[in-house]
């Protein structure tokens, strides 16, 4: 029921002096809102309805309120209804387009029963909304990606790392389900953080509520929210959903700078694993061998984005007390900025693994060359000799000794069966090359979750089948924010033509 | 199926030197590892009785492996068995307990089909899993100290502040509700992260799982998980589940500061509208006057932190490639400091809300010396006269200029009829001390979520409703946990007693 | 001597495709770039001048080089030259003007022996040390505020407070020179930043230096850099200077958000010991009563922005290997945004503490009314008649002890010396008035750095000083950066009016 | 003049309960004063010297405050002397130590215009200090292993990157001087820290100073401070000194994160630039191949350590108002446990570099294999034919581009020179031979700070000098702190020999 604001015309005859020009460029927040003014429109919009099914204001001011907020939203998008600063936010812009338009008695009716509080957490938490949508959008895109470049690549072997040193040979496929399952639960902590941040807090007004017979169900079911944010003093003054949406994005962005980690360093002439497109590379005005890893160098460096974002959010919220304070106002700029980051790396990593060329032969080739199939050799000795594992990885040990020593690798399967032959362990040529081929060792890989063709067919219809539930999923919260805003389009539409209230379902 | 290690006995031929004393000094983990000596047994034997199963080992060497196990947890319990900062990790100190017990080869085996990349995600999940429980716990306590102090003061008027300013009256109960109804949102939070951080990665392996015929589901379910965990590369080279927990600690800790600042401002002589029970209190040595909210600061100065936690584990993941990588052993210590901190601040604010005392006079008395209910003034022109808001607003704006300057306050009733009756509205004594009276105005809240006694009565009753729930779901939790426990005691009970795993249900 | 870039122009033929549009998107800073246009064109000119004199270019290429530039700098103040998107980055915009006007050759010979590598980093040097003289004089008047108001109430008390909590009187000049204090490191560490800020990257080319025979002192000495930072690979990989700068600026924020505290609290009813000016608080279009202090919330809000952008800049530079890469463009806008932030709130502060009016009255009276004096009665008893402590702390508490439960205070000066006499010591209501007068009290203290009148006096002189000593440096700072722009521009008019390199001095 | 503390005992009657058990956990510091008890007990010896000198106390009671003190800082040392938790701090322990040898009296005395405020800042910033220097020997030592490396290998060809990709040959030596000169910024930057951590708070008591003659200058030149901090309320409630630190600390971090992230990547089989000694590597049970590359692991994962505790301070600070507030006690852990890591991985780091064997034959090998010298041929044309650079930039692009498609390098010269002839320029092929050798490209590189031998020999000297100026800036440090506490032990012995303090020079 309150509103709080800087013009003096607005809060009358205690003020003395008009806000001075430093204190407006610290205050004014119109460029932090302008992503705002279609929810602050609808906003209003659902509340000047819900105002007058109440009776709290009566059906030709609604008409009025309707009308020119309609206006509003059309002068917004065509460019001539601009945000002005000395108004200092949107919701003064909005209903000054309005007191202008429909005389200052009317912006006042609209303000009843609400403030700049409630109402600025409900244009944020809507944006949020949409904005959550449209990352997870975006990630499916990422994830379908991977999925579908695993696709084929099951019995592609390319070496596996641990602490960036060849550890045992994987396929391309399990690579890149690895990281799309990670993206699955950066998924879901999204769709779970959406949920928080779906219920309405308009009507709570300045803090406490209000003594006017509102129906707070009604103006969030006009929104489509799926509830109302209860607790008054809490829908004003915590901003946890916004910190729990970047902090779910800076999860995000720590697991795409793993993935651009890779294309970082896979895609140099000493891995030489990846050729990233030239489109998704920049090359040099000078050095005619040069190509640049540009996407996934920036994806990288923009982490920062995100994770600075979140120690800003979390620093403006330590210490506040209860109600609305004014510092809530730095909410907005890390939020979108945020979702900027953050969709933006989506798509760009999206494309550049849509076309990035995988170098087969270099990562075939490196796996046989280094010993990463060593400790499959050891566990043939466990199980088909009965040996101790122990006894096993010295002989093991000593074998790979004398080959480094000799400039050799596995691949030398006579010298393997001499050396093994020394350790009392006769196999034959066939067998040897059976079990250190990558090839074969990816095939014996068996486990839940390994790295074998069939654990990584399993798993890739898996995330496929997770994918569809999310995609579905996304499509029904943007069919609900349609549909809702359908609904409320079509009331507005059937009171400017003159219907009643009564006449139309608000439901 | 591997284990990396830096005693050179366990990596034999290649190494020419012993791990030089600072590089055991950086790398040596067993004062982060303590925590989860109890989980790294208790993983291990259920390890031992899935291999066992599966044939991977034969049942005479589960049982000494089980044997020396439960040894190695009685000694750990009785203090006789304590972590080698020379052998690096927990993982190796049971392996060597056992070694040392069972005889090498034992040891080997039961690092059959695992590695130390998977094993320490399980270990680092289940003790993760059971702090979040001891949090919801603690948090279900401050929410049910909350609404115990609320009861009853549904009528109790205080101070709503908005800018730290009054804005308008609200109820104790109200504002107690408030942080309730946020702190509703931390537990959610955080069973949500329970169901990404309760899969279990055992059984990954190195990182592509094992050509081993394993049972990870058997496994999984020996531990209390809720499913395996089944990418094996983003089992042992992800940490977003820690990046995740301790984030919802740091909203949490927002949120615990913003409970802690109004409790040093109200406990001030100024505010004085809280004393703070000596229990939860310092004094000075010196002077006699004082008494300071120590337990307030404190919380307030922790929060930074779980702050300073998140910021470390993201930094540290930003730019991590896939597998396992050493940084990854930076996730304990942030975690568990950020579990500990969070725990004992709930713990103490919990305290202190249920010991302090409101000082209700103080409070309604300073409800009604700063006009906090002159917005309710207007309203009431609004709808008993019809009046435009503005027009209200202008008069009520003009009434309390004058007041201030007489020094006088809304209670001045006579004096408020006057100069109402100047702006032509004439009102009675008895309606103008009912309008203005704080309890009244109060009383007349009624919109959803509003400080009126019913509304916040309702409120209390959902959010009562809602910490049942939570109690349920986080004792189920615990329950869960207990349940598998007692399983896997059951089936070492009946090995060590000389029964085959064929006598024993393993489900 | 590299260029590295996206245009497919420039790097021919070895790329088969055009840059994405997401790529593009992502990649393209010329938004970032906007404030080191004027840096750009300017080291350009200072690095043709110096190509020239090296003879490494002729001097009619130097002239149509210096023609355009100049053209492109008048363009960029007129409005008639912008920075297109698909030109990436400013220095791509300014050599594609050159290019345009004085023809492609022209272009590729301003590049010979510099990159864009070492560019950005003597751009962005240059641009941060124009900031960081701006903070400094932001910064000097606010210090200047603070003393000016300090001024003539050496001897008005208010409480000091610890712990939120009464503690000892203190005076309004005494607070304010603490504020002063703090802010005096502040501008030292900026001062220090300064000198690590202002050496010249420019000639270390892409990252190895360059055959040409270069002269990086006469570049560094025409661009106003007191010297030349040495080595090359150091100088185009490493932002250091940028990290600290925002460190110093977060830290100074820190310092705002004190004082911005303060005044959120004081100038509630509650405390009542401040009235912000009205040209500096926001009202509400509701509640006449209401006065807000939004300056003080939103720079407490505020700090969050600098506190992430360094943790911003932090997590980029995590994990960098030598050399430029990409990641680093990510370091302009965390660091312009740091500044304005920083700025901004300077000088708003430094508005709001020139216009707030104290109350003294409620400050004075305050200080009664809570024993603030207490210790000082207990310090005279162990100076006047040589008790030990511990027994004069005794007899005060018990003294308070009373007086609290009779609702007195220390004002009550014949209870006060009745009270004393019952602990047998005898003290006149003379003595006690003295004593416990804060005023007294307050002249009493004498040790350096004490709240005292005659050293809150001493520290003022030396705060003066020490401003005078800054606004000096500053001031130096200044005129060198001036002058050096001024000698280019010398060079440059006598080089574009036809005159030879020989014929003028360079130094 | 304050002393403010839990036990009830020392603020006697106000308080009705003893502290609760919660609260004394989240309360007590013990654990983070340990590392300043030495500090505290000194502290304390210089205020008892310097409150006898101003015969605010008496010689006799001097030498009992001395006596015991020796005493428990003997007892300290022989590990008889412990924290009590539920004393709180290590002055109470202290304090407490004293009262229970001396007799309650005596600890009182010493308490005397004092109080924990300024005494826990004194204490802190003695550690600190003392701290500083440790880590400014560290880095020390590590610049000086960097240059020892460098030492020799001026003309050792490597490939300099850019983008992770080959740009331009650099030598050994030019790579590991870059770290150096990065390195002596992070040393400046402490030194400057430095300054502003050495200034005494000793004697601001509480907040306000006190009434008794003290004498700060004498105490705090027996403590070794460069002099006094001057404001008192500056004193107690300021930590920007602790800020500053650890943001030094993290600056630096992010350095050593760059040479960890090198030795990662170029020890991998495929760049294999790096032999990392086997003391400072670990290996794997299982896979006899592996050799990881821990200490730069660990040192990249513990980057996060320290920027997280930046987060910590800097949100512990934001909004606190002037004087003592209890959250302050939050600034000792991250402090020193920032400490902690940095010193233990400079020197680690710089151990891995003392004995990391460079392959100098794989490096010379890389550099000659993907075209790093192309752009010397481009710059060849340019100064000896007198073409336009845009022009040779072509040929030279044509040209590599014809050797890629043909599988060729530059070492194929014969080919170069055909190519080069279709292009009208005709080259010998001892030219081309000479050119693009790496080794002489390396000796063409003349300019400042450029990888040509002079220049690099030139820098090798700056940094030794700077090097040797650094370390004996920091052995005058030490010296200073040591003749301080020389003094004060001088003094000590004195009196507890019965001397009278007349009777020693105090200065």
């Amino acid at each position: 029921m309150q509103g709080e604001g800087k013009s003096s015309k607005l809060w009358g005859g205690r003020f003395s002096a008009e806000m001075a020009d430093v204190a407006l460029d610290l205050s004014e927040s119109t460029g932090a809102d302008g992503p705002m003014v279609f929810e602050d429109i609808w906003g209003s919009q659902a509340h000047a309805i819900m105002l007058a099914k109440c009776e709290i204001i009566g059906e030709d001011d609604l008409r009025e309120i309707l009308r020119w907020l309609e206006k509003a939203k059309e002068a917004w998008n065509d460019g001539s209804f601009e945000l002005r600063r000395e108004l200092e936010d949107v919701h003064m812009n909005v209903e000054t387009y309005l007191r202008e338009g429909a005389g200052s008695e009317m912006g006042g009716r609209l303000h009843t029963a609400r403030s700049r509080n409630d109402q600025v957490a409900t244009d944020g938490k809507m944006h949020c909304r949409a904005r959550i949508i449209d990352i997870r959008e975006a990630l499916a895109d990422l994830r379908a990606a991977l999925l579908a470049r695993a696709e084929g690549h099951e019995e592609a072997v390319m070496p596996g790392y641990t602490h960036t040193q060849h550890a045992q040979p994987i396929s391309v496929a399990f690579w890149l389900t690895g990281h799309a399952s990670g993206l699955a639960r950066d998924d879901a902590r999204l769709a779970d953080a959406y949920s928080r941040v779906n219920t309405c807090p308009l009507g709570a007004a300045a803090l406490a509520g209000t003594s006017f017979p509102t129906d707070r169900e009604l103006s969030a079911s006009l929104l489509g929210f799926q509830g109302v944010q209860e607790h008054s003093i809490d829908c004003v003054g915590t901003r946890d959903w916004v910190a729990e949406t970047i902090a779910d994005l800076a999860i995000l962005m720590s697991g795409l700078s793993k993935i651009a980690e890779e294309f970082v360093l896979w895609s140099t002439w000493e891995y030489g694993m990846l050729e990233i497109d030239d489109a998704y590379s920049s090359g040099s005005s000078i050095m005619p061998q040069k190509k640049n890893p540009c996407i996934a160098e920036l994806t990288r460096g923009k982490v920062g984005v995100v994770y600075g974002r979140l120690t800003q959010i979390l620093t403006m919220l330590k210490g506040l007390p209860s109600g609305y304070n004014r510092d809530l106002q730095e909410d907005k700029p890390p939020l979108w900025d945020a979702f900027n980051c953050a969709e933006l790396c989506l798509r760009a990593v999206a494309e550049m693994i849509k076309t990035v060329t995988f170098r087969l032969d270099r990562m075939r080739a490196s796996v046989g060359q280094n010993f990463a199939t060593a400790t499959e050799l050891a566990n043939y000795l466990v199980r088909d000799r009965g040996l101790p594992f122990r006894t096993c990885h010295e002989i093991i040990g000593s074998l790979v000794g004398v080959l480094v020593q000799e400039g050799k690798t596995l691949d030398d399967h006579a010298r393997v069966q001499e050396i093994l032959a020394e350790h009392e362990q006769e196999m034959t040529l066939e067998e040897i090359a059976d079990i250190v081929d990558p090839v074969s060792c990816l095939n014996r890989q068996v486990s839940i979750g390994s790295t074998g063709p069939e654990p990584v067919r399993t798993m890739m219809g898996r995330l496929s089948e997770g994918l569809k539930n999310s995609r579905a999923d996304v499509a029904g919260a943007r069919d609900q924010l349609e549909g809702a805003y359908a609904q409320t389009m079509k009331i507005v539409e059937h009171v400017l033509a003159g219907g009643p209230l009564s006449g139309i379902d608000l439901g």
